[in-house]
């Protein structure tokens, strides 16, 4: 499919679509760049990428497709930096978690000349670094395109092939409805689990080790959420900041009012939101995304 | 190890004993009483029991073990109900989420001939009834008891080594210690967790579609923790009602200070936040409960 792929990035994302392509044989080959020197011997020791630099600029030099994988604060960083360097006709995509402030930050950068497709795939885990990423990361997952109205049909249409023979399911779109949904089905639950682990973390000594020692589902599954990558999430909320405020500002009342039930003791009241919650599972799950 | 166990309420933690005990030869007959008929009826042609009855106290009739396993808010009738019933030096034992209000209910009943040897199993999943049980369901998790420190050694030590025997670790505690530890590490993120999916499920329709469609890590669990039985939670939370709201509280105080890191672009103080709470979670891998 292409002839030569820039990944910017070699993280947890950035080396999945390494693998994924490797494996699928849609490129002729494959560079990389990364500001951690370690993570490019890493890939390289890996086999992941045919070259691997510190520096952007010679990195997207003769790529037919740049694939921005950096935390969201860097994306203009980047932008920037390789702006000069890139191919008249090239594809230039991001996979940020965030798409209003990617879009923003690096649209006025990019040449007229090249097709820049947004793009998020709904998909990670709790780990980092080129040794995390695996193949089969996208694998029918949902990505998400929020190209421009007026981006090449033809660009989109390759990026959306390029997701799908990598299993993923492809929607488009725009920048602010993407940041949305994910404020709730992916930021929120994050900023939550970061704030009750966090509440455990600075409890008083004796009962902090005893939360460790009988983690029971519920707090064990939000560690491994809030084990996350710092950086990733840090700058997930402050690029995001509006839609994130809304909907934890809409949780807040929703638990204010369940902490007012049983309070009160009002069983009635505890039974019904508890069942309402049960029933938009068997969504999720009829959906697919359990 | 035992002659003849009853067990009241043959639900998922019922069906999990009786697999469990029936695995490990741990006693010669098992029998069930459920308040559903169906229950009963599966019960047996599952195997899981050699009798099923609706009446409580013919089910404990000659048993030497009884474990009540029904909804918290169930104990007191059971107790009244069977403590007639039960042969004198018999172990009774629950396996509530909650201990204080348990013992509190309990005790009042139970005759001074039986060893009463409070229990919380910290296993479980979102599924419920005869058909969710698994033998392995307590393998490698905690069993905590809560023993009044009058209660005969003996009968302690036998309980012990039945979770034991059932792949469970043991640990004795308080029964408001376990209160309180629990309200953190179970009852807290079940709370969150039916918030924040019902907060979705209040959501505008077609926002709400798409929240299911594209449930990403976050989401996905909070929906599968909150698939949990209402019945079950509506009783854990009226009956853990302070330690549960004073946890609540000091959630929502972090939660807000949070909000106003995010509101006011502080990312030092997020990634500061971020970091300890991916250090407890070393410390949950490294206590063997991830």
């Amino acid at each position: 499919m292409f002839h030569r792929v820039a990944l910017i990035g070699i993280g947890l994302i950035g080396s999945s679509l390494a693998r994924a392509m490797r494996e699928q044989g849609l490129t002729h080959s494959l560079v990389c760049a990364d500001v951690n020197p370690a993570h490019c011997t890493t890939a390289l020791s890996l086999g992941l990428v045919d070259e691997a630099t510190g520096d952007v600029a010679q990195a997207v030099r003769g790529a037919d497709l740049v694939v921005v994988c950096v935390p969201v604060s860097a994306c203009e960083s980047v932008a920037r930096t390789m702006a000069p360097a890139l191919e008249a006709g090239c594809i230039v995509m991001d996979t940020g978690s965030v798409k209003g402030a990617v879009v923003e930050a690096m649209t006025p950068y990019l040449p007229a000349s090249v097709s820049f497709v947004p793009a998020h795939p709904i998909a990670g885990t709790e780990n980092s670094g080129p040794e995390a990423g695996f193949a089969g990361l996208f694998t029918g997952r949902w990505c998400i395109l929020t190209p421009a109205p007026r981006t090449d049909p033809e660009a989109v249409s390759r990026v959306r092939t390029l997701w799908e023979r990598m299993g993923a399911k492809v929607e488009i779109m725009t920048p602010s409805h993407h940041d949305r949904v994910l404020a709730l089905t992916s930021h929120l639950p994050h900023l939550i689990a970061y704030t009750i682990v966090d509440t455990a973390a600075t409890l008083e000594g004796d009962l902090q080790s005893e939360v460790i020692r009988y983690s029971a589902g519920g707090f064990r599954d939000f560690t491994r959420i809030a084990a996350s990558d710092p950086t990733m999430w840090r700058d997930i909320f402050l690029s995001n900041r509006e839609a994130v405020l809304d909907i934890a500002q809409r949780l807040t009342e929703d638990l204010t009012e369940l902490q007012k039930a049983i309070r009160r003791g009002d069983g009635d009241k505890l039974f019904e939101v508890f069942t309402r919650a049960r029933t938009l599972r068997r969504g999720v799950i009829a959906a697919g995304q359990s």
